[in-house]
């Protein structure tokens, strides 16, 4: 198994990925890594190849920058990933970069219509997450490949999350099987259709984190809309707690108290261990890592694409749409 | 003025209907109220008109239901509006039921393409709402329809909200002005060429609660999704910070002490204060409070109701798409 690094994306670069490689490479000595960035930074590590590239991919790069520039960490990583074969890439570079590159460069698997960009949702069920995709590998999508999404998504809920027979649900607008717009309608009908996955109808965005669903089919858009709304409501939410309890002395004092109970919710809510997104759909696991990410959670995005590979997930959806 | 209310929907009924209301004439006496519900359980009211209708709209009726059956409260307090050329209408019944009563009956005022439903969110700025458009009353719009909802929004922002000259942004999958679905494009290229509005370009998910936008405008099927997404949020979060203080003996003193700041965050993100949502386009003020109002909830949407009815915000939209 070969996982190839970007090292230099994200907002803290080797500050991040530097120690969760070497955290990672503690957990799993059946991993060959192959790292892109600043050699001398990154130093000589027994058994790991390095490839040099000293120069970030810009966060503002348009589509003309990401692909004529191949001189980025990123580009190097996904060119390696590419000619050695790997089993997966992780960065933390610019989210529209990588994607652009990943579906280009690595090309699509076999069947596949469109790669969707796949991450996991905390819910109110301790310990459980829920998949939604596509989260905004595309703006635009048809039926079939929703429910394509329905088969990649299950498949990733089973090996990558260990769930035996995900529960699949369809974001609607209403849970009654006529709702919804055209799109979702004829999704609908061919979701019910499908034998190779638990279809169990549509679901309101506002029972995402219910933790009855396993598996959560959208359109890149609505995807997106889901998940930065969420993203902004937790956020606001974050404010507002540490606000009320920075009111005055009294609510001082009982933040020390009631700290304890409050880590815990932090855990759950915490995105950074959730290891970021993943595009599904291409030529090696390509796994996005938060911007912000500091060791653990690039760690994390490790863990992701190692769990991944491992479970051979890429040949089972092959498989699948065969 | 005139405002028809169905005192009947809702999961309260009169219980929150009846104290509202009487809450209401208290503060404004140049206001004629027609009341549709059980006459006996209403009693008499001075100087104002009641509506026999004990029957309740179900909440899981169906659109023919809805239209055959003519005795419940809510299809007669629609009908009473449009005999009574009411200014407002206001129900706690079935939201389904409720907006195709109103989009049917009422009629689209001279120049709609399509209803649209508001309704206003919190913001981390103290005291400031955004009003988001549409959150659901259809499924499917086109770019034209969304450049009205721009207007009738900002028109809303101004004469029911207080703000002088709203910021109207558009919702997307990125600020840039190329993203989004080709209806979220055509409808940026229209909105930029819009005289009658300040707009601001794309707005994003995530930032909907920041306090800078004052009107966000997005089709239907999305703003049902970003409504819905972040109700759901909300909830999980507010369950997550209750479960945090009751963790244990030391958690539950810390929240004797941090009391207070928490009353004003929920006072912030309280639905109850908002009134719920209003069917905008049609020729009347139909606003549609919470389904589980309780007296102070109900009073608000009443609030809502007189607002806009007190602005004439009506007839500064027909002017304004004329």
């Amino acid at each position: 198994m070969r996982i190839v690094v970007d090292m230099m994306g994200g907002d803290n670069g080797l500050y991040a990925t530097l120690p969760a490689v070497k955290e990672f490479m503690n957990r799993h000595k059946d991993c060959e890594l192959t790292l892109v960035g600043d050699s001398e930074a990154i130093g000589v590590i027994e058994g790991v190849e390095v490839i040099d590239a000293k120069k970030v991919m810009r966060m503002e790069a348009g589509a003309l920058e990401v692909f004529r520039d191949k001189e980025t960490s990123m580009a190097k990583a996904v060119m390696a990933t590419l000619e050695k074969k790997a089993d997966a890439v992780v960065s933390s570079g610019s989210t529209g970069a990588f994607l652009s590159l990943c579906a280009l460069r690595l090309k699509k698997l076999p069947g596949v219509l469109r790669p969707a960009l796949v991450c996991d949702f905390p819910t109110l069920v301790k310990g459980k997450k829920v998949t939604i995709l596509d989260i905004g590998a595309s703006s635009e999508n048809t039926p079939e490949e929703l429910n394509q999404f329905a088969l990649m998504g299950s498949l990733y809920s089973k090996y990558s999350n260990g769930i035996e027979e995900p529960q699949v649900y369809l974001l609607s607008n209403g849970v009654e099987e006529e709702k919804g717009t055209p799109l979702v309608k004829a999704a609908h009908v061919l979701l019910k259709d499908n034998k190779k996955i638990d279809f169990r109808g549509n679901i309101e965005a506002r029972d995402t984190m219910a933790g009855f669903a396993d598996v959560i089919v959208c359109d890149g858009y609505s995807g997106n809309v889901l998940l930065k709304s969420s993203e902004g409501v937790a956020k606001t939410m974050s404010r507002l707690i540490k606000k009320a309890f920075k009111k005055n002395v009294l609510t001082m004092i009982g933040y020390l108290f009631a700290k304890s109970g409050f880590d815990e919710m932090t855990k759950t809510m915490d995105y950074k261990n959730t290891g970021g997104a993943l595009l599904l759909g291409v030529n090696a696991a390509a796994v996005k890592a938060h911007g912000n990410s500091d060791a653990r959670s690039f760690c994390s995005a490790l863990e992701v694409a190692y769990r991944i590979a491992s479970a051979d997930l890429l040949s089972k959806i092959k498989e699948g749409l065969a």
